[in-house]
């Protein structure tokens, strides 16, 4: 057996793969990053990182979900490993949240390929698709795990209601063929995603790494309340049936909500409110808004669920309005894989990374992927806990030794076929 | 001197002439009617009505700030008396706002010179511009009363941001010029409006006319609060700079500053916001709110607008938001013409027209021409108080009585010179 240098991270070369994906996105009217999938920008961006899993030797493919997967094929049947994240990005987002994971993992494999490494199973790198969930789901890592149903496919519309169906059109896509994205049970052996915090507890706790041991569930929700339009100088205010007043009341509602039903990870945000008609002058006649839940506990988020949707029929009732919920999507909470997680901390301390073993407050691939294979969650800390932002920043120290410990844990998991 | 038949109001032409107006204004994407001022379509009705006038033997003209005003010229030097409202519309506003009054107007001079009165004075009709306030103001009838500075038309804005300069340049006028539009001090001898009420009043009442004592002020600001736009899945409840939370907590603060500092006719709406970025995983790192404040009395809405900043103030604090106050306009309550609403009520009580004296929430252009002339306004009756709505209606058989009284009053106030 030739003696071969041990495979090292080159960390300028990531960088430029991470500013090559991000030179992808930029918009005059909207700061930061726009890689909403299925846009164009996503597309054109989903289509460099194809040309760039090229050249490092790879075998490229865009899946019928939209997914981008490339494959260092190696010889036999053994099951295998997959990393990454995604390319796709929330409206002005920053510059790390997915791409660095997918970055991450295309250097990992580059540093193998370079150092001689011969691998005893394949290595996938991915960039699923609509990460973010646009959609209301995960669309990309859902396929990949088999759990799209055809029924939810088509009837998927944004929160703007474009729906799911006519995007993948218009990019190119069979949306009747998500089903084909689905792996085989059992060919994948694990799946291990890099992805930056988005929150601010490995920088208060100064520890570089995060081990996630459980995905926060999420459900997503959009609520309407109608009243009536009328004239804000004549109406008197005992006679409004104002949907904003009622919107109003049910925001302020949250922290009760949370106090009275949550866990301390527990959180609800309004990110989302369109007002009919929107204008000074005229008392709100309809507020549509979405309501996102976070939990760690399934019963929990249940509870959460239900205690906000009291206040919303009790804020109806009390500004005189008709109120409608719609649930999008229910994701319950995940545990990740224990044993997978050993090897990843086998290998921060082997390298001597210090780490702290925390829950993820966002769902992530690595969430979906366990319908899969066993999965495991690397967080590098965020500057302020700042992310879906384009002040979103991760330290290139951090990130070094968050690519360390991605390369040393596929070294693990590649050299033996050991399952 | 011959005799003729008392004039009458034809109501099937009045109805006409309404139809007419507001065949603009109808668009595919925004119910109701839609003639914002200098709009394509509130141009269009202007012009429109231009050729009305003119059919109806009247001297036409569109002045230097957009109000449309047909004159009946008489021989003699008395001042003339001024009828009329405006055909601009809100977003999605309702067929009567306005464009009634306007209706009625040239009904009565068309009856009378049907009915071959010769007047002792000129008599006007006029539709003024942007009554809706889409710039913060009343541009037209603060034109004509000679009160808009140059320096407002240069600044004013929307609540787009669009720069009322540039829509009177896109539709064909020169701003530099708007200040030509005023007329000359002592050349009016009164203006005299008919207006759906736009609130309950009238219709719980049971009476089919108002004549409004006192307009109340207006005061209309547009808020910034400014937090930080982060991930809703990861950042702890207890870390956030929600932009939207604080404004919710503003907004369900109005009922309390009422109590404390308004008279019974207070009102503060908040009718237009708009969150950065607006998306339903992002917690809304700004949220930018339209307030408009009424009230019968200037020290009251002095104190309630007072009473409002201070909880905007508080709920920045509260979650740790920048906020910025910007105050468009302040227009003072206004009380109308005793003598003028006098010779309006002799001319109901001629006609035993049943009436109620109250005040207007919704300024008019009543109020600004108070700057020029003694004026009245006559209310009548808003089904269910609804207005600013494609569901705005009024009664043909009130509208009836209210012409009816719009033309006694114009008999009144020109079969003589006395002043």
């Amino acid at each position: 057996m030739a003696f071969h240098p041990a495979p090292s991270i080159n960390l300028s070369r990531l960088r430029e793969l991470l500013d090559g994906i991000n030179q992808f996105g930029r918009e005059d009217d909207s700061p930061g990053l726009n890689r909403s999938a299925f846009s164009e920008s996503d597309m054109a961006a989903r289509r460099w990182l194809v040309g760039q899993i090229e050249d490092a030797g790879l075998h490229a493919d865009i899946d019928a979900a939209g997914n981008v997967i490339g494959t260092w094929r190696v010889e036999g049947d053994a099951p295998l490993v997959m990393v990454g994240s995604h390319t796709d990005t929330v409206i002005a987002g920053g510059a790390y949240d997915g791409a660095l994971g997918v970055a991450v993992g295309l250097e990992c494999i580059k540093a193998m390929k370079e150092a001689g490494v011969a691998p005893a199973r394949s290595i996938a790198v991915v960039s699923t698709s609509d990460e973010e969930g646009r959609f209301g789901g995960m669309l990309g890592s859902e396929a990949l795990a088999g759990i799209v149903t055809e029924e939810w496919v088509q009837s998927s519309v944004d929160a703007d209601g474009i729906r799911l169906w006519d995007v993948m059109s218009a990019a190119g896509f069979d949306p009747a063929r998500v089903s084909r994205a689905a792996l085989a049970k059992g060919s994948v052996a694990a799946f291990v995603e890099l992805h930056i915090e988005q929150g601010p507890t490995l920088e208060k706790a100064g520890k570089p790494i995060g081990l996630v041991d459980v995905i926060s569930g999420v459900c997503n929700w959009t609520i309407r309340l109608k009243g009536v339009a009328n004239h804000a100088g004549s109406t008197p205010m005992a006679e409004r049936a104002d949907a904003f007043a009622g919107l109003a009341e049910v925001a302020v509602a949250i922290p009760e909500v949370i106090a009275a039903h949550g866990t301390d990870y527990a959180k609800i945000t309004i990110g989302k409110v369109d007002l009919q008609p929107n204008t000074p002058h005229t008392i709100p006649g309809e507020a549509e808004f979405s309501v996102i839940f976070k939990e760690a506990e399934e019963a929990a988020m249940r509870r959460l669920a239900d205690g906000f949707a009291e206040h919303v029929r009790r804020a109806a009732q009390n500004h005189r309005l008709e109120h409608e919920i719609e649930e999008h999507s229910w994701l319950p909470p995940v545990a990740l894989d224990t044993d997978l997680r050993q090897a990843v901390r086998e290998a921060a301390e082997a390298k001597s990374i210090d780490y702290l073993v925390l829950p993820s407050g966002g769902a992530h691939d690595a969430q979906t992927m366990t319908a899969l294979c066993p999965t495991a969650l690397i967080f590098v800390p965020s500057k302020g806990g700042v992310s879906h932002s384009p002040d979103e920043q991760t330290s290139w120290d951090d990130i070094a030794i968050g690519a360390d410990l991605m390369l040393a844990t596929l070294m693990r998991l590649t050299t033996s076929t050991r399952s």
